[in-house]
């Protein structure tokens, strides 16, 4: 998927503590990017997290990632986190990730949520203001089956 | 893929500073738990981590990684981080893993490691010593095509 | 102040991911390390944290920290994290910590909590189950003025 | 010292990961906020981090550091790191600095270097042209005794 598809990229800056004796940075790391990247995507769409959610009586908790690494990235690279959410299912919602240094595209990754009651974690639909502020984000619609 | 089949795990404790506000594990911490479980699978098996590898000349680097998180761990969790190496082809090494907390299964994942040329990062065969030491730990033959 | 003067060290490995550039462990770490080692204190002393404080209302929160780095740690060495509480003032507790590497004297440290209301963040008196625990425990009064 | 004293601030933005079941940052994190306000301070000093004094062949060390917590950031908070070279003597350089969140001062705190070869961890006089890009980027001669 070719980076002009990203209507929000974040950049930020690799620190020193992220950067590890092969001189890139740690594979975990780029998970705590992800999530950098999903709190500003949120608040640029207009469902700051997590009181979007939380103020509806639900929060988002991850139930899956994938990551592939095709580049490494090391300190104080300008890295842009580019994120889309792709898919609203019932319950869920999937973001698609890629981290770009420049010209150099470095990693790929998508992150599955589910919507859940905070106290019994059941899988709670949606909310259609959530909906509705993706797709006019996105100008396309989010809504599909899981 | 039930947690017998794993000879090996590595037991730890989750801390304070891993536990986020929704009072579970932060995602991208489990990768640290991988990784905390391939050094220590590595040990066990007789390839000790990265000198096994730097000594000769290569060393591992993360290329895909896939997590999915059946539950949450939260703090001073007692945890059994499950690894074994399902697959060495050409170049790389597929390590798979399962946390449990006691009988509750958390977190099933793996990971992808390229053995290259740290310089050129170029991929260089997964020496036989590597193929041999995983046979015997394993007790069956981890080769196979990428 | 020599290691004998400490009852309790607890051992962890440095993991990979706490390992920077320079080839040392990154210098917030230790509090990290510092953290660990109070948790496994207050659970050798019998008041485990947070529970043994936040069942009577409170909780600890840190005030203060310094930190001396004699020498450094590296991937994969074992350390000893050695704890003491130092002095429980009215509200308040003092930490010690040193950190080895078998007969290296790596760190030197204090870490002061205040025992506060969790919503107000007033400072309350340090319960008295606590002071006797540590009196137990130590060996010695621990109370003193702050 | 009041923050006009600061002659250079970088803002950063508190992330999920680094915010505990207390709701607020974990002490530890803070040492990652003042390292990259070191480095910010450095680049815009014109003495870049690690380059200006990697290339004259040593390297900066942690030797000594103290954090006072006045008072806890959270999530999602924008945080300005104030940082400046408080002293260098022969071969250490004292950084001072202070968090704050709007008008609130959240955390005081300094962190000592030694400049040394980092091959035999021994101290090397601070280069006189670190001293010099200080002195004019503060404003005032930081050299003095350790």
């Amino acid at each position: 998927m070719p980076r002009q598809q990203f209507r929000f990229c974040h950049r930020l800056r690799v620190r020193w503590a992220e950067v590890d004796r092969q001189d890139i940075v740690f594979n975990g790391h780029y998970l705590t990017y992800f999530d950098v990247g999903m709190t500003e995507y949120c608040r640029a769409a207009g469902i700051p997290y997590p009181e979007g959610f939380t103020e509806a009586g639900t929060d988002l908790f991850a139930v899956a990632t994938r990551l592939d690494y095709h580049g490494s990235a090391t300190f104080d690279d300008l890295l842009d986190v580019c994120v889309r959410i792709a898919r609203i299912g019932h319950s869920s919602i999937r973001f698609e990730f890629e981290i770009h240094r420049d010209q150099a595209h470095l990693v790929s990754g998508e992150l599955v949520y589910v919507n859940a009651d905070p106290a019994t974690r059941e899988a709670v639909r949606v909310p259609e203001f959530v909906r509705e502020a993706v797709r006019r984000f996105e100008g396309r619609d989010p809504s599909g089956r899981d």
